[in-house]
């Protein structure tokens, strides 16, 4: 009785995304929030640089690195302080040698400066003088200006889906609105004459429409808009006349219920009366799910999933979730958590929890992930992140291979 | 220089979620679909059986098992065809002893009948007459009326997070309108002198806001309300007031930059100046974030969040967003996948992915999976499930103890 050639599920994933993404997206230009979770339709491209200013990362005074050289907790250096930088205002003072002024977390830092001093490494040494306990490298405690974000850089590729971390990028390059495309349309149909809606009575032999609502709200989970087209009985050119009308406004029509072996030809056979159609596959090699039908109709795609509602919901989430969240199956599949072999060691001290923002890459055996540079202040980090690690309480750190779970962004 | 007291992230968490719920959500009455992802305010009570007859859940023929008890290929036994019973109608026929009603997956089970047999264990004999190969047992390849869902059980309990499974099973049970909570409303206000709209151009020493945009959309992704009250500068009174407004209008209010080291007083300073206040802890042993900042005033929580954009996301992550979303940290957090260890063996047939519904319980050492039971013609079956446990392509089934990745509903 097998009267169709079943495919596995690799092969039936490699079918569809062939098709995908499917032409006809509209590109449409929204704001920040508005545009949370939906797929960039053009680069972004930084018109100034991020941060615009050098700046403090520490609360605590700039110097010049080289007048702290030799500096200890028995021998301060001796600076005098030249002033402040109030937060949000141009620096007024300058630094000369031998000198320092104060700055707050966030400070520009002042002409002649070179590093930080955090204010824990310092004293008040008596009136306009202050005494420096430690060392500073040039550079320290301060991010330059640029070194986030490098005006002319492309700081989000056309195609990525905009996390919530992205938006903070864009909005820190003054980025208020972007040009996405819009979401996915699909189309849900169930079918069978046994079939009542949720708010009618079924009579003797009839059962309410679970599908509809369950593919619904999938669909709308992953971003994209759902339609409902009602319940066709077994007929086929009454399904074929819905079929093509919830092509023609959507990317997408899902079936529920045509498929399974009672009604199984019928999805062909609507499929075949479309014209322009080419069957993908009729059967997958899995369990629940086999009866499930996908074809290809003048650019647009119509899958035909089993009509019990376990069934249809887990040939959902197999085959069609990832097209429409991912537009593929190559991408790391949702938020949660993957397991992952650290890429190099990372310190932590006991007594406090680190969390490691990592770069996924997938490896020959599985994900590494690659501990991403940058502190907390470096918004770009956030971007090139796919998710945190987690250095427990009382760990020194992780070895480079470690197993972790990576939570992801 | 440690001004404060610092706890770890368990302490934290268990301070906040000592007030959570928060008091005074509102209930909503809204569609299955305007429902999903909210939480039930009360319990859904079935009011009738699902399914509401006895059903065939194969393509074949309504019997009596016993006429079938040693039937075999070579030697199969005879029965006449009574009728058949159409999809969606009454059973019109009824089975006596030597005879069979043909049934599509879904029919009524005729009176008379108490098995079905597969078509493909059948034959058509001649006119009116089928052969039967196998034996079937009573009650075989049918779901008794009520076996998923019983009149007047608890479908699901109040405080259920509605999946798209969940409102499914809503449907079936012709319940198209529930009462949910409505979204937690969170007011997010932006401090720091520097701070400036991303629409707006910096001047020297200024920077756009970040954190506004990534914390409206963590806020939104929890499927919580996020409303922005702007940038508040570093001034007590000032501070105060947005706070209190934003407060009035919210079940919480985050603040960030304000409990950066230059300005953490002033958080605590407002938080004091609410009246009615306790100061749940300042700071955490964690990195970043540490310099984070609770309270409770009159029923609604304020958190100051670290400056950083890097630091005031993670520490959302960790603290805030587990508590909106399961309004906890006991449940587990997220979409994605958990590793489980499988409670009891599973069998499978190579060539073939079976994907395994399983229930997720706390063991000593970890999480345990326990494959649901039901096949799939068990709708219920997907409101007790967690997730799902992939049987690979080629494996005959899984051991009882193996270590399993549930994919998360």
């Amino acid at each position: 009785m097998e009267l169709f050639q079943v495919v596995t599920r690799a092969e039936a994933q490699q079918k569809l995304v062939c098709y995908w993404p499917l032409p006809g997206r509209q590109e449409l230009t929204l704001s920040l929030l508005e545009a949370l979770g939906r797929e960039l339709a053009r680069p972004v491209i930084a018109r100034e640089d991020v941060p615009g200013f050098t700046r403090a990362t520490m609360d605590g005074y700039a110097v010049r690195a080289a007048d702290t050289f030799g500096a200890r907790e028995s021998e301060p250096v001796f600076l005098r302080l030249a002033g402040e930088v109030p937060m949000g205002r141009a620096a007024a003072v300058t630094v000369g040698p031998g000198e320092a002024a104060a700055v707050a977390t966030g400070s520009m830092l002042p002409p002649g400066a070179d590093a930080v001093v955090m204010i824990e490494n310092t004293d008040v040494a008596g009136e306009g003088l202050i005494a420096v306990f430690k060392p500073v490298a040039p550079g320290q405690d301060l991010v330059r200006q640029g070194a986030d974000v490098r005006a002319g850089s492309t700081v989000l590729p056309a195609g990525h889906l905009l996390r919530p971390q992205d938006l903070g990028v864009l909005a820190s390059l003054g980025v208020t609105r972007v040009t996405v495309y819009e979401p996915w349309r699909v189309g849900i149909l169930a079918t069978g004459n046994e079939i009542v809606a949720p708010e009618d009575e079924p009579g003797p032999g009839q059962v309410r429409d679970i599908n509809s609502s369950t593919l619904a709200a999938l669909v709308r989970e992953c971003g994209a808009r759902a339609t409902l087209y009602g319940i066709a009985p077994d007929d086929l050119q009454d399904l074929t006349a819905r079929v093509r009308s919830a092509l023609a406004e959507n990317h997408l029509v899902l079936l529920s219920g045509g498929s399974s072996v009672g009604t199984r030809d019928l999805t062909v056979r609507v499929v075949e009366g479309l014209g322009e159609s080419e069957l993908l596959f009729h059967g997958v090699a899995i369990r629940p799910g086999k009866p499930t039908v996908a074809a290809v109709a003048g650019g647009k795609m119509v899958v035909g999933l089993p009509g019990h509602p376990v069934s249809a919901m887990v040939v959902f989430r197999i085959l069609i979730a990832p097209l429409l969240r991912y537009g593929g199956y190559n991408r790391r599949t949702g938020a949660g958590t993957v397991t992952a072999a650290l890429g190099r060691q990372v310190t932590s001290i006991p007594g406090r929890e680190d969390y490691i923002r990592v770069r996924l890459e997938a490896g020959p055996a599985g994900w590494v992930a690659l501990p991403v540079p940058g502190g907390s202040s470096i918004i770009s980090s956030l971007v090139q992140a796919d998710g945190l690690v987690l250095v427990p309480l009382e760990e020194e750190g992780l070895e480079a291979g470690a197993i972790v779970e990576v939570e992801l962004f």
